[in-house]
């Protein structure tokens, strides 16, 4: 991208609140001379902050409001008295054409039903989705539903497919990556009847989508397809499975490695290599899940993370923001509306020829 | 127990079939001079085995079979052709009495068809489920159904709770293990209806059980609950995307550990810690699965595990085998049947009521 890029951010979502976003703007300043901010929330906060910066401080504004959404508050309550909060702001910047896209740090629930209201569903989608990064042995592959809503059918898990391919194409630099719909088997015959006709939608002959098939839980972290398409029920249990069960395994080894003194010793000879791991397994890595489907891009970063993941979710932001999404679905969207219809009509002549 | 058990046994089934299995035997018999083995297959594969033990040959019944079922096997198929295989001949001896549970390596789909055809589902029981145990912090959680069916309903969702409860107590030696279902959120409000109906049936006044309400996914290795109740569906996906995500952590730590001379001699120092780690994520330790709820036990090892993994599997089998499970579960099922009859009162006088 040549020309200069907005995105606008909730300076009071998260954890450690404005602090770290700030720090996360700096980071990502610095390395991106050709984009801009405009931050929402207290500017009696935000201001003492930014003016210590040295690169993001020239290309910030700060936009004062008087509330924030509180981490615990429900989404219906947030939504009911959202106005005139940060997060609020930062989503209405991208309905105005202010800003291409929107990062929070703040409340998830309370995010994706603001953003909802104000940005609306895009056309040709039925429902929104969350799609992050998976880390893989190959890099990193894209799930997607990770929880905007509990059941999917056939048709929003084809929509899901097109939406993950987009995200994988901008945010993971893959030229045609393979999609695949996550069953408990691989074989053609496995699963329920939605996900064999989503697989039947997406192996339409008009679709030029990359779609592989079935993939299991297991196939996942191998990076066995670029994007990996569930209903939010599912893909919700199996990110946050994964996460605690590695979670659990990198303490072990902790737990192991402080456990004698040799460990200790051998620990500190391996530290390099330990490191690396650390890397591959830090969640930070991975930060920024992506809501999509809605009329501009809406970025959610983990709550408690630091500047270094946050500035991470901002780079999601401004890879998705000037990827120029809703184009870019477009022609698949209107292959998927014809096997569809297809689908129908002959449905629709089969019942008639057996009545 | 003191009085002797009888396991029956799939001699056949598995990667390394006979060999493996008989060397399995071997290693549980050594330890456990009260049980006696029936294993069903081909004789002239499995005397020599046999005869070449210490603990097992003594106590070890042979049963020939001219058959077994492939690996490879579809279930429908393996069930019509399935008279006269070795798989087949160990699930009989426990519907005609002669053992008290039967242990397979062999084809899972194959195993779970026959078994529900040969032994049919228990009294109070709407559809058997696959449960195993779940490596955590805390030692060892049941987790059910890992996918016997694809979907299940709130009642069922409570069955597989109190069979659940039974696998702990019997095979963990939990005393009051508390039981919880998996959703997106710990919230009561969260979810769909049926996990929000299951949960209240759970939490009827009539119940026993230890029920203390929701987990998401992250909890589970981190042992929040010692029965994780969810679909089939569901728990398919969430076991084998933590084992995939595991067994990545695992190859990327031993990549990092040879990654240069000075990391290898730090691992070879920490090498007694690093065994720890070892055992506690070798899924050996948690082999054995059993498909609960029909008239008889029925273990499903791993296909392609060794004689120390399958040692486990029979330990599951002869703990559950003498555990009276039928007995076991009947309190809790006949309150479970109480609260569902009150429910289905309460509502038919609100729907008159409304009328």
């Amino acid at each position: 991208m040549t020309e200069t890029q907005v995105i606008s951010i909730d300076g009071m979502g998260g954890d450690d609140g404005a602090q770290m976003v700030i720090a996360g703007i700096e980071l990502f300043a610095k390395s991106h001379l050709d984009t801009r901010f405009l931050v929402f929330g207290d500017e009696s906060v935000l201001s003492p902050l930014l003016d210590a910066t040295e690169f993001a401080k020239t290309r910030t504004e700060i936009r004062h409001t008087e509330k924030s959404v509180s981490m615990e508050a429900k989404p219906a309550q947030a939504v009911r008295q959202g106005k005139g909060t940060s997060m609020w702001g930062a989503i209405e910047a991208v309905k105005k054409g202010e800003a291409s896209a929107i990062v929070s740090a703040g409340n998830t629930g309370a995010l994706m039903a603001m953003a909802k209201l104000i940005l609306r569903t895009m056309d040709g989608i039925h429902r929104p989705a969350l799609c992050a990064s998976w880390p893989t042995s190959e890099g990193f592959s894209a799930v997607l539903d990770l929880g905007a809503d509990i059941t999917a059918d056939a048709e929003q898990l084809a929509e899901f497919a097109i939406m993950g391919d987009a995200f994988a194409k901008a945010v993971h630099h893959k030229e045609n990556p393979s999609v695949a719909l996550l069953n408990i088997g691989s074989e053609d015959m496995k699963g329920n009847d939605t996900l064999r006709y989503a697989a039947s939608l997406l192996s339409g002959s008009e679709m030029t989508l990359n779609y592989t098939g079935f993939v299991e839980g297991n196939d996942i972290s191998f990076g066995k397809a670029d994007v990996i398409v569930t209903d939010g029920f599912t893909g919700n249990v199996a990110l946050k499975t994964a996460e605690g069960a590695v979670k659990l395994v990198v303490q072990l080894l902790k737990d192991s490695l402080n456990s004698s003194t040799m460990s200790k010793i051998g620990a500190m000879l391996a530290m390099p290599a330990l490191n690396m791991l650390k890397k591959k397994v830090d969640p930070r890595e991975a930060n920024g899940a992506v809501f999509l489907g809605l009329k501009g891009i809406v970025v959610k970063s983990h709550g408690g993370t630091d500047a270094f993941g946050f500035e991470k979710a901002i780079r999601v932001a401004a890879d998705m923001g000037s990827c120029h999404f809703a184009e870019f679905i477009e022609p698949s969207l209107a292959q998927l509306k014809k096997v569809v219809e297809e689908n129908e009509k002959n449905n629709l002549s089969a019942t008639k020829a057996a009545e």
